[in-house]
């Protein structure tokens, strides 16, 4: 009998090595160099004192941000989103799902009419940049945070809690955590789960690629997604403490 | 007791009157104009005896989609996109999803070196535009399909399943099926099902708007699309077999 | 003798079976689906309490209007202006040309402060799209102003004559009216006549597509249309009144 | 009682003071610098010995023509477009129709496969720069082919007829000839005549900018551009002879 | 022994034939039609009372320019950048340039809050069109601050030098003055200096296109910079004089 | 008396603290992540095995150059490029030059038709980041060059000479060597210089910021490049030598 095994050589609740490094950026208001293996991101969170024009006088802030990744990050060079005149769809969802994300776990109200913009640069890609992304650009907004009630600027945390996120996919039949670039190009199942830190779903997303899945097996990655989010929450908590 | 009512007065589990008309482009390899309400839809699939130049010689062919919206769809006025020069972030996010959901049930190999264009254009949204260009996308592209073997041009038939997608929501903590405007907009939690008919998810999304939700939520919304998508199979059926 | 003969067997001065179908958009203050035959235009009419920032006191409105063509309007499949990033410069010919025709029968100080802007989208394209926009956007423009004077927001009317538009053009040596896509891809000449009710021209295009056309073709032409428009507006009058 | 005068204290009849000169750019097929007053244009024609891709191995060649004006060829200075990022609607207008005016009165077989290109660039603008486009086209367009010729690269002449414009309006009620700036801001009608050598129309637009015209009105603009295109066409073939 | 020549048959140190023509636009606050040899450049100073949004307030005035080149000012066709869509690196760099050395010779607070924008449209291009750029654009800059004296716009000179400008290059090892294209082509090292009437340098750009240059090829290629802008200046002031 | 006092408190002649590590990126064929002090840039070098178009058959290779920021690299939030559509003329500028600068110590021929990108991406910004970026980009040049001689690519060392710049200004009336942000800001005059290994020049752009420059100014700055690009031409050296 063949045993399965992931090309990670992870058993199948295994995150990668995940690792964020904070006050990676001189300048940024909170800043997170997140790992997941051999994916880096570098998050930064950079605020400004007002708002969009459509929330001005509303008396609430603001959170988004903004996605990119480095030309080289991938095995192969990939077009420069710049030079090419536009974002591609995937950036723009990818951007659009951080912002999403880090908002919901932000009380808009007590940040008042601040904003923060997370931008998520991808400097190695292997896998699970979204996740890895919305991870430590949480540690970046709650650095940021941590900086406007140090000087004054906001009394009160608008942080309701926190956020992570994490990829499950479905790997030779079998439900695994965490894919990288070599077991999601395989996957026949994959999703990404945000959660929060009370346990429940911020968001889910999940796509049948081979084929489509079904409710045991999305049960069964779920299960997956709520245990490894405990261990990044665990990290994250870290990692802002001892900011 | 206040007395749990949707704006729309149906019940949790009821969808909107639905209908799928084919037949109303007289230029289109297959055409279907989906209602769901208020919300109208023209899917229309165009064939072309090629495919994208990174797929020549693969001997599969393509399925691809897009989405638009017309500018007075919606209540107030919104921008060309034609004319503002470049299709929203929603936009794209929307056509992909479409694109993937449509591929799932289709064989490429089956289709040979074939591309089918479905193009879904908004004549009037009221919520859930995205589903009913699905489940109508569907039905246009199986006619379109039924035109090649007609024609002589494929021999087997390459899709393997119908596909039909329908959204959930919790509106005021009850979960409920297939959210117009008004709903959605007042909805805490919102997700969009598309499924197979042999009872299988294609892809889920699912986002707390106002909060989270837990996996209890998910399930019970996970039932209702189940029974709604079964009436949605229904009617594409019905349609496809009498065009 | 062989005899002459349109592709549509209609005679010279006949055109195509046109209707004007208003309340065909749920949200716009007026509109109205046009058909000359299987041509099919949706246009709607939006209003917006203030006018471009160029026109801000000078107490004067504004009408303008946009085009665009579904990717299977046509007999095949065109590329989609949103996805192309830009209006070719044909739509926006056309979209110029609609203003500049509605404008001429507003009285924009009548008009006050306010902008009123038409949208024609081609549903269905067989030729004349152009004139079945100005005919059908008039439609569309009086049913709003209708709105605007009930509301209360104007109160004399800004329309000082009816617009409509035919096309014209000489088919084998014979000038003939309205023509369709087979008759316009073979036409010698080829004009568009935009009129007002009172009888005069408002605006003229003609171009000798094979060969350039002399005075007495052009003033055959002339009297086509100035038929052909007395018809449109008794059509224009009756879906007006009728809405 | 008042006496009838135009700002520019010209007859109803008269052109302004027109003059093509040839061989102003010292790399261009054909090249010439059309003054109609001060309304300067430079007007070069540049061959190519191929085809767009969708006319090769048609055997037929191609002419187009592109416009564009400096940003302080007007009494203020306008937007550069290659700044901008586009070119204006009315820009794209004007080009297509110096380009459709052109290969009007070009056998494009006898052409063979090659291209030759218009630029029309205006120096200095007072009204009337299509015009002056078409009719200094013409002459560096006639200039290139004669240079073909000379080259041995075509052994026919392509060309069948002369081709000149003229602009006609109505102004105070008096139809008159070659309107410039100041009489065009305040013309009650206003049309392009495009004419050939034959005395035919090759193409016209006529816009009632207040109000809509009459036929008499339309006929006795007709007649001017008749006149007013018979002395250009006489000045066009002194120009190409003494070239 | 090979005697060295240019391919002008100039001497090392000679321009070439250099004109100055003010006044050729009609409009322009300030004009000047630079030549050197076959290099034609029309230079328009436009002045507005107002400066940059992010200006406002500062009491300061702006220069600015924008460069442009015809299609076919030279051998071959190039591309319209307004029908690209963009202005290309190139373009955007020498307009840089342009903008730079005019306001380093302009007192921006003597000049008020005034814009003046520097077109520089390049009519036929033989080599050196940013030098030729810049040496006739700083005429039309001094004939328009002259204008603004004489409105009485402005009280003071705010133009503290003249600025000129001109290239050096190394050709077959010896150090010449002012390339043509053909030079151009050919040079192993190329160098534009602008220089102010002082003998100050404004700005060089030195660039080995073949091979790197020495020390002592720089100072030789200064030394020719330097006569040659003396012969400049003395053009530019006789141009200003005259005018 | 006054002593003069650089803001980094460095002596006129002084570095900062230069780094340069190699092997910083997983997937490219040669990678530097290079540091001039709070100045980070991230070099990679991307390898594929073909040319660009227009330089197919001629048996020459190319080295080319794409430039970018990291939207918080520097104090306040820059807009990210790729959000707004288009490079600015800054970094089409920059990457332009990083480009010439690497391929002029390329042997073209000697690169057969290979292609390396050169992407410099600015993780942090403190000043100097075009110098920093060529002084790093040549470092991941030389180590994909040592790829492709491994991997029997290409035979022979292509690389000419080192090539690594640096910038220098005339700070207080003082040239001084290597501008941080803060001193670059005040620099009366700036120039940026590179150099080959054998001590001439490959390019030089000085400016006067606030005041022209004299000859003797330029030949000062051009001995505190020459001994600068010593020490860097010694750093690049150890950090390929140690890959």
């Amino acid at each position: 009998m063949t045993q399965f095994e992931r090309p990670s050589k992870r058993a199948p609740e295994s995150l990668r090595e995940v690792s964020l490094e904070v006050g990676k950026s001189r300048y940024a208001e909170g800043s997170c160099l997140v790992k997941f293996g051999h994916t880096h991101v570098l998050c930064t969170a950079s605020w400004t004192g007002d708002v969009p024009r459509w929330m001005k006088g509303t008396g609430k802030g603001w959170v988004t941000a903004e996605y990119g990744m480095l030309p080289r990050a991938t095995h192969t060079r990939g077009r420069r989103e710049a030079a090419a005149g536009k974002q591609s769809g995937r950036t723009q969802e990818i951007q659009r799902l951080i912002g999403r994300a880090l908002r919901s776990v932000t009380d808009l109200e007590a940040l008042g009419e601040n904003q923060i913009t997370i931008d998520c640069d991808v400097i190695q890609a292997d896998g699970g940049t979204r996740t890895a992304a919305i991870t430590g650009g949480y540690v970046a907004l709650a650095l940021a945070i941590n900086y406007l009630k140090e000087e004054g600027i906001i009394s009160t945390n608008p942080l309701v809690s926190q956020a992570a996120a994490i990829s499950c996919g479905v790997y030779q039949d079998v439900p695994v955590l965490d894919l990288d670039y070599a077991e999601d190009s395989n996957a026949m199942v994959d999703a990404n789960f945000i959660m929060s830190s009370d346990g429940r779903i911020i968001e889910v997303q999940g796509t049948g690629e081979e084929r489509p899945f079904s409710r045991e097996e999305f049960l069964a990655m779920s299960d997956l997604a709520d245990a490894g989010c405990k261990e990044l929450f665990a990290l994250q908590k870290a990692a802002i403490d001892n900011a």
